[in-house]
């Protein structure tokens, strides 16, 4: 657009606008996933998609907060995307499934969007709030239509999000300190879940139903059935109980 | 400040500045329980304290930020508290009062606060982020000296991370949705931290050592007993195990 480039430069393609969105999009969640926010500019983007600032602009007349939501919507989609695993197989082997994407995504692009999570990002509104909670309802959504619940009850609802909000601090914090390996994490955040079913058991039927009937599926000697066991004689400081 | 009170307003009293100070914030934090803080103004604080604007930009000469800043900050110092309980009696019975009085000051000053935890409040900034960070830092302290750990390891500080973000989680959407009583909420967290000490007890002995030397200080009929029982049941398809 401004002139011929430079020789290392790929030649001028015609996009169309849909692929030149895309492409301005891509460009936009590369630099949001290494910086904050409030590092990048429409400058940035516009030199890395080697297009013109004006284009950028043209592609997103409301500046930089523009370009954020729509790569926070890209993002979002493909976050909520993660737990659409096939429905087969063991609970945990599904959410182990969708653990691994989601926290791969998250190693991934994780600077930038640990910011907006993390609150105080200079460019987080209302609008971003509503897609980052939208994130965390179809998170909730899959992993009760992997449990085959069709009416979650209070309990149930509040045992899924209780998770949810799990593997979000989980996932952060494991940015931070990278202590935990991403197997190790994502293994931990299944147990996490069996944890909460089982004591949400206790108060709730429905909830009961679920993790049995999800237990019934687990392998006899695989990790969920050997942490159920583990659990109940991490505690058993005396023979008792039935 | 502005002239002679009209007759139904108190008299004017000469405040300390710290006395003064301490009233600004009190008025400020009741108005900030009730609304978002983009509802709330100088003025709104100035008349709720019954005194005029100029001397609430003396005390605040950095407008309705600072004065959110400090309100804020109390209601962290508040929080902080929460589980500055007493050292005895079972872990169960400690976090379960430090969670009411958690729960109750939510639930008071919530409508504001949950504006700012959810993100997306026009008064957030890094600073207040910060000052919210800071309450949870110190709740996982608290826990954990409760529980006698000096030196957490990485599993034990993941265990108590991951269950503040469910007590936060769980506090803001009880806000939402109401389902839940305080006292079922209060007592489910309890419940929920038990789960997840027992599977991280599965990872790691030094979570295990601490969920044991806590169920031995619970009474053997009391909540917890019967929980650990009753989730080592509630999965129980088949006699086998042990």
């Amino acid at each position: 657009m401004s002139g011929p480039h430079p020789p290392h430069v790929p030649a001028y393609r015609r996009l169309t606008v849909d692929e030149r969105r895309a492409q301005l999009i891509a460009t936009a969640l590369r630099l949001f996933a290494r910086h904050a926010p409030e590092d990048v500019s429409l400058d940035d983007v516009a030199q890395l998609a080697e297009v013109s600032r004006p284009l950028v602009y043209r592609y997103f007349p409301g500046g930089k907060q523009q370009l954020y939501e729509a790569a926070l919507q890209q993002a979002a989609e493909r976050l909520s995307a993660c737990f659409d695993v096939a429905a087969e197989g063991p609970l945990s082997e599904r959410l182990g499934y969708g653990l691994d994407r989601y926290l791969a995504f998250v190693r991934e692009h994780g600077e930038g969007f640990s910011a907006l999570l993390r609150g105080g990002s200079v460019v987080e509104t209302a609008h971003t709030t509503a897609i980052v909670d939208g994130v965390r309802r179809s998170a909730a959504q899959a992993v009760l239509g992997h449990m085959h619940v069709r009416r979650p009850g209070p309990w149930l609802r509040v045992a899924v999000r209780a998770w949810i909000s799990s593997v979000e601090a989980m996932s952060l914090i494991s940015l931070d300190e990278g202590e935990l390996g991403l197997a190790e994490l994502r293994d931990y955040l299944v147990d996490l879940l069996v944890g909460q079913l089982m004591v949400t058991s206790a108060h709730d039927r429905q909830t009961a139903r679920v993790l049995r009937a999800a237990a019934e599926l687990e392998p006899p000697d695989g990790r969920v059935a050997t942490l159920l066991e583990r659990a109940a004689h991490a505690v058993a400081t005396e023979p008792g109980g039935s």
